[in-house]
């Protein structure tokens, strides 16, 4: 609980039954950092939030069920309507509210829906209330994604997150919200810069299919006022743990998953190197069938990594697969199969690949390719 | 059938089981023109073949089961020692034979049971056993893969093509391999340039899981000689007939797939855009999932397009599945979903999207993507 950010969530109708639409109201003015998704398609949430008063947020309403994505001016249209019910009935400025949406692509919101809804989200606000919050704006997500740290400078501070993760909706593509609040204090010139390299370090090192929603949308909100020098790192080290949680429970709750592959490569020349490769290697779907069959089945991961269109000298490259050495030197090193297919069996792997070419690395979160995937994403809308 | 190119396909044991090693054998010298994978990590036969007298072919020794990738200088060796072989068998030198494999990567070949079996490679070669050529490279694909044209020149030319396709392999991941034959007497240095870009145009069109294997070839043997002008044309038209069938039979027996898309990108600023757009859409599993579902979900395919990393005016696209406009302007037209998903409830579907914002287009070839690829690519090995 953080006093003086309240939470409500509720069932408006948008979806055919669940918590649909979820409001944070906060006491007092506050600063709004914000992450959005780099797809050139953008939904109609990101384009209005970049007009508002960012350091002077009072709430920020979320809905699932409809992504009001690809819907035009009419997206951002819907969005002023509200705008203006919801600051009237809070008594705030029509600026000083955001938005995020997560669902379908290309139908309209439905926004008398929302509006005839205000009275029951206000109603509903409460200190307490996260868990309706972080349920309204799950879709498909099996479990709740909420983590609480807590940390000491001057007085004591805490810092809430909030995430819903890589569910389809209705059914469509998993998008990903995360929010963050705090009552910490934060200079903005300062954080702004700690915050996005925080998302990438975290929430850009994770992949579920490889596919990149209209929607994903991240964003921190902290009080204002003179920053507290007693506990600057100490926050800040707290922002990169939530932001690094959240992450974990958004992959692992990754559609059909039924583990996380840590892919770690090491020993490259360049980071950018690193990065390809294990980009190439999160996304190859041979790769994640194989973790899925509990298949140590090297040639696939150097398959991928050789054709991830950066230099490779595949008579260097070493592969670990859960401490166990598959190969060196780009071949073989014998191995007990059933042992390793054993090994694999379980929630999390973690695979190293050395390139022994440099000194440079970079590490990903990525899930198995399972029936249940295509299981989710093949069944018709209706 | 061509005079003087004579076939063969047998059982080895290189596989537990079924036809495993092919042979084809040339009467007189024959060009050859080769194309190769781009994955950075490449089987042996490749680096071997590099360094053979291309212009005096006079055999080449295809075996499935074992990709010999990844054995290092002991994958080169073990070709040496079987090309010494089969050479004096056959009275040829031994940088006259070619090779190609298909298989699990990291093994090492067979070198003493394959040299073993010379013997009845050669009993078995007859100008009218390319279905046991054919079968003997074949993994899993599910049919035999050979195309075969005419036409006229001084006399009359015959052009034979070849080619297995994405099936796993034991199982390891698709590899795709090529083989055309013809009596036509190619003048190489006109023609090398007119055959990779036949290769672009048609094998580098299609795409089953967007995987790269480390063995891809594409070859084609012509006979020597001086050039019949008055068909060049022809000819040419016909090399490329061939390969675009063989390509879209390959696709079609794509793993797992139930069916082939064509995604056709219209009005892009310049080629390049296009192609990036229609490859990122081509290996989107959301929207694989999609036509494996007959779900008309148009949104995934705009996502998809919006993350290929190019300019994209997402305002202005147009969507157009099956004949039904489902999207102009970025936003929806309304259409009746159950009869886009009678539409979509076949083996060849098209879709068209048209971006509005130039002349430039490019089209590809992919498949579904369904439990059966799943189940293929996630059974162990063993």
């Amino acid at each position: 609980m953080i006093k003086g950010i309240k939470f409500s969530g509720i069932e408006s109708g948008i979806k055919a039954k669940g918590l649909d639409l979820g409001l944070v109201l906060f006491e007092e003015d506050m600063h709004c950092f914000a992450a959005y998704t780099r797809n050139r398609v953008k939904a109609a949430h990101i384009h209005y939030n970049k007009n508002q008063d960012i350091d002077a947020i009072r709430a920020i309403l979320v809905n699932s069920g409809c992504a009001n994505a690809c819907t035009g001016r009419h997206g951002i249209e819907d969005l002023i309507s509200i705008s203006d019910k919801l600051s009237s009935a809070l008594g705030i400025k029509n600026n000083q509210i955001l938005f995020a949406s997560t669902g379908v692509i290309g139908k309209r919101l439905q926004k008398d829906l929302i509006i005839r809804n205000i009275p029951e989200l206000l109603a509903n606000l409460d200190e307490n209330n996260i868990d309706a919050f972080a349920n309204a704006i799950m879709t498909t997500d099996t479990f709740q994604k909420i983590v609480k740290f807590s940390f000491e400078g001057k007085k004591e501070y805490t810092l809430i997150g909030v995430a819903k993760g890589a569910g389809m909706i209705n059914p469509l593509f998993a998008t990903m919200l995360v929010f963050l609040f705090t009552d910490y204090p934060v200079f903005p010139n300062a954080f702004s810069q700690y915050f996005k390299r925080c998302v990438k370090e975290t929430f850009e090192r994770i992949t579920v299919d490889g596919e990149c929603s209209t929607n994903d949308t991240v964003m921190l909100f902290s009080k204002k006022g003179h920053e507290d020098n007693s506990c600057v790192d100490k926050f800040k080290d707290t922002v990169f743990k939530a932001m690094k949680e959240l992450s974990l429970m958004v992959v692992k709750d990754g559609e059909g998953a039924t583990r996380v592959i840590h892919i770690n490569i090491k020993g490259a020349k360049n980071k950018n190197i690193a990065e390809k490769i294990a980009r190439r290697i999160a996304t190859s779907p041979l790769s994640k069938t194989a973790f899925f069959g509990c298949d140590p089945n090297w040639g696939r991961f150097i398959a991928a990594a050789g054709d991830a269109g950066v230099p490779l000298d595949p008579d260097k490259v070493e592969i670990v697969l859960e401490g166990v050495t598959l190969a060196k030197n780009g071949m073989e090193i014998p191995f007990d199969e059933e042992r390793l297919k054993h090994l694999m069996n379980k929630k999390d792997i973690e695979l190293i690949i050395n390139l022994h070419s440099g000194k440079a690395s970079f590490d990903i979160f990525t899930t198995d390719l399972t029936y249940d995937y295509v299981k989710i994403n093949a069944s018709y809308r209706s």
